[in-house]
């Protein structure tokens, strides 16, 4: 059995920005665990059966069950461990709803259209439309990080918190997408609380711990565009 | 002001199946609240100014702040009035994961292909698409049921919890969707479970305080969808 015991175990992909954001969770709760490698190209059997419904990473073993879905684990680490680290979520029930909307509005306005366009199989068209929404939604967040931080430096206040931790773990990818869509998403100019809050995001040990290397990430994605780009060329 | 004191109001439209929710949830807590119907083709001051982001129904106002997205809502109510009728999320950190990745599920594999269909513009390969879409993740949620309840009546066991009010909320338009597409959503022999559980929860005291008339529905998606023909035809 996969992850019996109380010891965390996380299967993940290094570039995955939803597995980031459980690393950044553990991380600020100071949480050891045992990082295990999946290969997307050849899914295990780990990954088939602890996830059957998605077959996605990641997923966080603890006590003999397995938790999937990035921001539900990270609810579930704030819930089993309430002692360790910070807290991500304040205890305010309305501060810790207006978290939870950005978080909401993060995934189905920035995270669901990235996604689509990242499939490789996209029309210009639909790549624009894509951008657009994309830049739209980062809008939205630049008042929102103004509106939730009230001057101070994260979504969270003075320390990160939920929504840094949904956002951040996106961080590398984003900056990532700058290179490859050749559109700035964070921009000093247009989104400066964003760009700023990106800087000090970026340099926090968290960060440096759980988030994937931008090179590499680079690589990685030119790779898989190419591939894309060679069975869609096949296929016609 | 809208919605000073301590008192709850809740913005919402009659047919709207998320406003459903927030209505049953506050129906399980046994809160009394004041229900303003909103007009979706006139959005008034209070909703923009109260939903900026989304400009959509519903809103909750409690102690002169809004909340909005309907499931956000929810999580709000269960939080800041713990000691009011049922908890609707159980107390186990793994217990409340597994009804939060439920939600997510119905969130991103129900909610969203079936809100793409109604908004009367998909071609008829769009419409088969999402048709198959929608059938895949109630067979998905059939084994959910199976697995939550463990021979219980509902998700959330001997009486309806987080899934339940989610899935819930969006009954008699599941139902209303099964005439309006031609195709058995719920139906006793491929999906046993959740048809059972259907007939269970609509016999709630809760669901006949808080979901819309069946007739009324279809009625009303019979007049939207004309007039969206109506559009359409005016614009070819």
């Amino acid at each position: 059995m996969a992850g019996g015991g109380d010891k965390l175990k996380l299967l993940s992909t290094w570039f995955s920005p939803f597995g980031s954001r459980v690393q950044l969770a553990l991380h600020l709760k100071g949480l050891s665990y045992e990082y295990v490698e999946e290969d997307l190209m050849n899914k295990s059997q780990l990954l088939l059966e602890s996830n059957p419904v998605h077959k996605k990473v990641p997923v966080l073993f603890h006590r003999g069950k397995a938790l999937c879905e990035s921001m539900v684990i990270v609810d579930y680490i704030e819930e089993a461990f309430p002692d360790a680290g910070q807290p991500l979520l304040p205890s305010d029930p309305y501060k810790r709803a207006i978290a939870r909307f950005w978080v909401a509005f993060m995934e189905t306005k920035l995270v669901e259209p990235w996604m689509r366009m990242l499939d490789g199989t996209r029309t210009r068209a639909e790549m624009t439309e894509g951008v657009k929404q994309m830049l739209a939604a980062v809008a939205t967040l630049e008042g929102a990080l103004g509106q939730c931080s009230k001057g101070k430096p994260f979504f969270g206040g003075d320390s990160i918190g939920y929504v840094d931790v949904a956002l951040g773990g996106l961080l590398v990818w984003v900056r990532a997408s700058e290179v490859l869509l050749g559109v700035k998403f964070l921009d000093a100019a247009r989104t400066p609380l964003l760009a700023a809050w990106s800087e000090r995001f970026a340099s926090l040990d968290a960060a440096k711990a759980a988030l994937p290397d931008f090179g590499r990430v680079i690589k990685h994605a030119m790779m898989r565009r190419g591939a894309a780009a060679a069975v869609l060329a096949a296929n016609n």
